[in-house]
This record gives structure tokens, sequence and C-alpha cells, in this order.
């Protein structure tokens, strides 16, 4: 404290102005370890002292420091949530749950973004780990096997979102919501309506999620006796996986779907059905009249597009907060679990039965 | 560490498996000192000890602990940023800016949600301090002049975004976007179009920007020689600052302004624009051949939805970075300025001449 610090000014009137405890125990009078004892509510002195020291601690604006706290318990109280994207309404829902929960229980939250970039999850992941948060949580995760070593060496108590590890690591554990049976609930719709020519729209950016919806809408079509033709399913290769680049992907992809000739298309997220609806209305093609349109996640704005849009909703909020949940588990010693959450289908007016041929 | 841990079974797990600097010093066969030297680089020992302990560590999976290096420097290399809403569509574009920029300078966000509550405000605030953050951001702060004392009392370099502090004091910046000016934009594009009885639609929720773009929206009229009939202001009471509130306070504010006789609505923000489109589309009213409707934002959806809509771009990503980049110039001694950013009318497909009459 006495050579002038490289950290600079601010940091430096910072400093001169932050009450220690060595400033409350001058001005009351006593040692410095009464002080500390008053602070923690220590029954090692009198009740008499303890309540006038803490009063003057409060008027003097004395803030406990976590910073030394932590040193002390071992414990940062601090959780790490990666993302890929901060901007994703998706995830933005999710990150809304977690740090609800979190922040109820008393823990904050670092909030970081990966940009579905496997290289930077782990940056990502060491950085929270060089802060010694407590937990960590990681929506869809681009993790590999590799990786999960070094998991296993730092000992953090992870959740991922959104993603499955087959993994015997103890502290690892997932919540993730069952994207076959979301895709099985739309294509059942569709099939229900009458449709029988039924498009699959996905993209390359986002596999697993594209993989597993991809399944369940030929398990649906499986199930009424249907075998997909292969034109029937466009995955249009995407540079990122951005809402906007969804959007295009959705827009580009009406036209090959068209060609192929079918009356109805699920799309593998909403911003793709948006996408489509968008190409629609420039083309002149009426939903759902003409054409049947089914998303997938029940965005924000699945509900204000017009036309309001039939989707299947992922309870987002709610995976957020539990993610946040089995991992405040796992800080408090209990068995982690796994959670499948199922997605709900929301019928609005994008989709009708087939136009009579 | 002899006494079991109350932090229980994961810390203590997690405690027995962390590399120390200790371990190193063992397998080594060197002093703590040495490789404590050897980790900072420190020219007092020889490159080549440098190199075989810098080698070492990385072997044995050594990360430096963030924790105590703080306690040394002073410096958490941390920031604290509350939003009102975490999912509103605005502030995720404002936090992905932030982010972006903290952490190429190798800073740590904190993300805490208020809720648009004062003392929710207050209590992150202070979490964030306790935490020891270098500096706070606040995205639509509500904090009063009361506040503003217990800032100064704190020294932590804050920086508002979207909201002004008419303050003296030092460390305290603030980032905007000019509201009047954008309203303006809005409104003097109705007016070349040929609009003379225009309405306005803000939501007491919102109060800030609501009072600053109904100011530009009366200048803009006065400046046309137009005095704006008091039934064409429509400011709906909204219970909370949310986006569904808004397209709800949008859809129900409808019916007043039609029997106001407008033909084009200003809208205080986008999601209320949509609000009135939805409620357009549900009356059959056609946008923009019977009425046109501009918002405010640009959010993502306001190129989304049909007909995509014209509004006035708020630079949202540029916002939040240049709010952390004051803060980061704060960090740096250097003299914090406060900005005020332009905005932009983004004309799209909401807006037209008024139908001849």
């Amino acid at each position: 404290m006495s050579s002038p610090s490289a950290t600079g000014r601010v940091a430096g009137t910072r400093r001169s102005r932050e009450i220690s405890i060595a400033d409350i125990a001058r001005v009351a009078g006593v040692s410095h370890t009464t002080v500390s004892r008053a602070l923690r509510d220590s029954p090692l002195i009198s009740q008499e002292t303890r309540k006038r020291i803490q009063q003057l601690a409060l008027e003097m604006g004395y803030t406990p420091n976590a910073i030394a706290q932590s040193l002390q318990t071992r414990r940062t109280s601090t959780v790490g949530l990666a993302v890929t994207s901060i901007a994703d309404p998706f995830l933005s829902e999710v990150v809304r749950g977690v740090e609800e929960v979190a922040r109820s229980a008393g823990l904050s939250v670092f909030l970081s973004a990966t940009h579905n970039d496997p290289e930077q999850e782990i940056a990502v992941i060491e950085t929270f780990h060089r802060r010694r948060v407590d937990g960590i949580l990681v929506a869809s995760s681009r993790i590999t096997g590799e990786y999960k070593q070094r998991l296993d060496q730092i000992r953090v108590p992870t959740v991922l979102i959104n993603s499955q590890a087959e993994s015997q690591y103890e502290l690892l554990h997932w919540v993730a919501v069952d994207d076959l049976l979301g895709a099985r609930l739309a294509v059942e719709h569709l099939l229900a309506l009458g449709h029988r020519a039924i498009g699959y729209v996905g993209t390359s950016s986002r596999p697993r999620s594209c993989r597993q919806r991809l399944e369940g809408y030929q398990a649906a079509l499986a199930s009424a006796g249907l075998a997909p033709r292969e034109e029937w399913v466009t995955i249009m290769a995407a540079e990122e996986a951005s809402p906007q680049e969804d959007v295009l992907c959705g827009r580009r992809a009406l036209l090959r779907q068209l060609d192929a000739g079918v009356t109805a298309i699920f799309c593998q997220n909403d911003m793709m059905a948006i996408g489509v609806l968008m190409a629609c209305h420039r083309r002149g093609i009426a939903v759902p009249r003409e054409l049947s349109v089914v998303g997938f996640d029940d965005i924000e704005m699945a509900s204000c597009i017009i036309p309001p849009l039939t989707t299947v909703r992922q309870p987002r909020i709610e995976l957020g907060r539990l993610a946040m949940q089995v991992l405040l588990d796992l800080l408090h010693e209990q068995e982690g679990r796994n959670h499948v959450l199922a997605p709900m289908l929301v019928v609005r007016e994008s989709s009708a039965p087939p136009p009579a041929s």
C-alpha cells in the first residue's frame, strides 16, 4: 500500500475512500479482531459491542469484501454461463431462467458467449475456472470427448443445457428438451390436418437439433405409413448459428420445397419458419390456405408474426431454471440428475388442411 | 484444511484434486517461491528453470487463481451489468456489445436483472460492489438522486446506458441514443408522405423514453405548423416494462387511435408497433394502404414482421460496445466522456401516403 499503484487513478481513489475493518476499529476504539468478530456475529464478544460495531459499520458505509471471504470459504458464490449467442431469442429466455434461480440462491452469474465455436467455448470455461466459479452451465455445448478429460481435471460441477453428455464424469449433468418428441408432435399435427407431402427444412449450423428433429419428422411419417421422399428434406448450409442466418436459410429454402411439391413445411426452428413466411409473402403464397408452415421453439416472435405461427414450445425459462437447480443440487452435495423436458404443440394460424387438389 | 468443510463433498473433492503451487514445487524439487516466480515470469530466476517449471505447471493442469491474484492487484477484472430484463430483445443486443468488448479486454461480465425496480437495481449494484467489480454498467437505470450519494461513496466507475445522469459525480458517465432526434425522424417521414393526422402511442412503463419521444413527435409537428390534438396522443398504463406488455398496449391502443381519426401512428417502440399491426390484422385494416405504422428501436423482429416495419434504428450493439469502452477508459485513468449516438430512420413497408379521402 506504500508504493504508488500501477492500476492508476481510479483504483487509487477508490482505495483511499473505501472503508476497511481497520477504519472501523480506529473509530470504535477497539481491536481489528473485535470488529471482525462483530461483523461475523461471533458469540465471542458481547451482544452490546456487536450491535454497536455493526451499526457503526453501516453508518460508515462498510461493505464486506466478497473476494476476501471467498478465499476463506473456498466458495465464490459465482457460476459461469456460456451461451452460443447472447442475442439469440431462444437463449435469452434460458439466461433469464438461470439468473432468476441463481440470484434467489445468492449466486452471481458470469455470462459469456462462445459463438458456437468449440475453441471459444473451451477458452470461456477456462476463464470461468480461473475465476473459481462454483459451477458452470453451458447452453448448446460443442465440447468433445477430449475436453471432458479437462472438465474431469478441474472438477467443477457442470450442467449442459440442450446437449446431452454420454459421460461417466460424476459432476457433468444435462437438462434438455425432447427434440424428437417435439418434431413428432409437429408432424403428427400436419398429418392430422390431412397433409401427406410434408417437407422438412433444417440448417447445418445447428447439427444436433437438426438431426434429432429430422429423426422425429421421419418417425412420425413412418408411423403414418409414409416414407419421406429425398427431395422433401432440405438441409441448408449455413455459415453460422445466428437468428439472421436462420431467417435467410428459411427464405432460400422455400423454392426448393415448392419444387418438391410439399403442401406443408416443418422447420427446425421458428426463425427459419419466419424466413419461409417472409418468402411466401414475397411470392404471394397465402399461408395457411396454400401452404402450412410449422416452427419449433415458440420464441416470442412466433405469436406476433402474421399469421401467428403454429410451433412447438420449448419451455425456455423452465429450462434455464431447472439447469440452475440441478447445479445447486450438485453444489449442495446432492445427487445430480439429468432431466428431459417435454415440449408442447402450440396451434396458431399458420397451419390448416391442404388445398383441395 | 484439517477439519471437514461445511461446504461439502463437491468442494472437498475439488480441493483435493486441484493443483497448487506447492504441488508443483514438490514435483520440481524447488521452493514455493521459485515456482511462484517462474509462473510470474520473474527475471530473478534463470530462463531455463522458468521454462521447465512453466512446462511442468502446464502438464500438471495448474490454473492460476484469479481470486488470489485480485486480492494482490486490487483489481478483479470483472464488471457488473444490470439490465431491466434479460429477455428484452432490445437489451439482449446491448448485452452482446458489452460482453464482446469486455472479453476482448480480458474482463468477465456479471449479468443481473433489475426488473425495472429501483430497489432491485440498488440491491444488484450492492452485490456487484461486494464482489469488488472494477466497474458497473446499468441499462435504463431507475436510480434517483439519493442513490447517487451511495455511488459516490463506493467509488466504482459507472456507465449508464440510455439514461442520462445530471450529476457532478466524476465516475458516473452515460451513453445514450438521441430519442428526441429519432422521434423527429419518424414523424418527419410521415409528414413527408403527406400525413397530417399523426398519432403517438406510448407506455407509462418506460417513462423516460416515452417523454423524450413524445417531445420529438411534438417538435416535428410544430415545425410543420401543426398542433397535435389531445386525442392523437395515447399513453397506455402498463403494469411492467416487458415486451409482452408492450405488444398488449399496442393492440389495445389501436381503437383509440382510430377513433381519433389518425391516418398514421408513431409508436414508442417496435413491440408496441407490432401490437398495433396485430390489431390491424384482426380488424382487417390494411397496413400501409389504410393506416401507416412506424416503430422505434429496429429490433430483429421489425424486419421479419409482415409488413416489414418502418422504424428508427437504435445502434444497439454499438451502444453496448461504446458503454463498455467508456468504462474501460475510466478504468485506464482516462477522462470519461458522455456520448449521444444518432439513431437512423429505416423505411420498410408499413408506411405509405395516407388514403385519398
